[in-house]
């Protein structure tokens, strides 16, 4: 039987990717998305059309209230998503979101007795986001590993973030070879209710230059 | 003007204990509870009661929905609060429950531009869940200085556990010097709905044993 394992799912290009290699790694898939209050509500339906597309086990919904304190562009509507390069780690940045997701994904893997979590984060050709970096993944780990009644009696709890060190485009092309359709999955950071992308903000930005780098044919719906 | 810290508030003697410790040293208290789907319900309320009565700036109620992937007697119906002593971790204790609980408290705090967050936790006199261990906690603030913008950016995150080296009597001393109304605290892990405790689960026990030790009149409810 599958070794079972949590994989964070949102419904992006990055994540589709990390379950496709999680997939092929042999282990039975539990896929995790979570309605934070996100602005691009699109990316949950699109994170349910990719869990059934990439043969996740199951795909199950969490619902924390991150809107309600606001502090993201992604979150408040009163912030504007940038639609240029800014300095800094930009206003989409949502304060400890992929913390609370790992948290979540941790909890679940311990009542399934998993010993493997995938995340999709990377640090190239991304945000600068202080929650996608290895050192983060990295202490995440040491947590786990002494959060858990699972731990404490002994079992791993592994931390996979594959594609961390990779470019957007070799992200795509590896997603490519595993056979993910990118068409079903939404990165845009405004995608309207269809899922289809503004193609100006950091998420289009860097996925439209991920495609174009790695010649493969952008299958985004633009509107 | 006071500086702002996030404190953890379950309704429970040990939070209410350590929200008063949180006051009295000059924090703007940001009292966070989280409902994620525990049987006692009864101690959201009570989390309302204290927060009111110590004094906290604000009270913030967030949901997970935890019961949804079980494996607790905390949110799992299905299985029984035990009533006597168990070997080991026992059934009650939530997979990753502090460490989700944190997350929360992490994000709310960047927000709040808080550097501080309190967290009841205690490892004497208490259930040996993982979650509540020093090392847990160190664990945790080693992540939170690398997971968020804030910590990027130099600002600390602070981590308190003030009664985490404290027996339940200790700890019941403290906050009578402090002025904590335990009759408004629930620590029941099967109250009833008006918040009367059970008297026999392991919450049940080391409170009623902790107010003993300590030599005050014990204000619980028992139904």
């Amino acid at each position: 039987m599958a070794a079972p394992a949590v994989v964070l799912l949102s419904g992006g290009l990055d994540s589709a990717t990390a379950l496709a290699i999680a997939r092929e790694k042999g282990f039975a898939c539990h896929a995790l998305s979570v309605d934070y209050g996100q602005r691009h509500v699109a990316e949950l339906s699109a994170a349910r059309r990719v869990a059934d597309a990439c043969g996740a086990h199951e795909h199950r919904l969490m619902r924390v209230d991150l809107a309600g304190i606001g502090g993201s562009a992604l979150t408040d509507k009163g912030l504007a998503v940038p639609e240029a390069p800014t300095v800094g780690i930009p206003v989409t940045y949502v304060p400890a979101r992929n913390t609370i997701m790992l948290s979540l994904a941790l909890a679940w893997a311990e009542v399934l007795d998993a010993e493997d979590i995938f995340i999709g984060v990377n640090v190239l050709d991304a945000s600068g986001y202080p929650d996608c970096r290895p050192e983060f993944i990295a202490a995440f780990g040491a947590l786990a590993a002494l959060a858990t009644k699972a731990g404490v009696e002994g079992r791993a709890c592994r931390m996979h973030a594959p594609l961390i060190a990779l470019t957007k485009a070799e992200i795509i092309r590896e997603g490519i070879r595993l056979g993910v359709d990118y068409a079903l999955t939404v990165s845009c950071y405004q995608a309207d209710e269809e899922g289809r992308a503004c193609g100006r903000c950091d998420a289009c930005r860097f996925r439209r230059a991920g495609f174009s780098a790695a010649a493969v044919p952008d299958p985004t719906r633009y509107r």
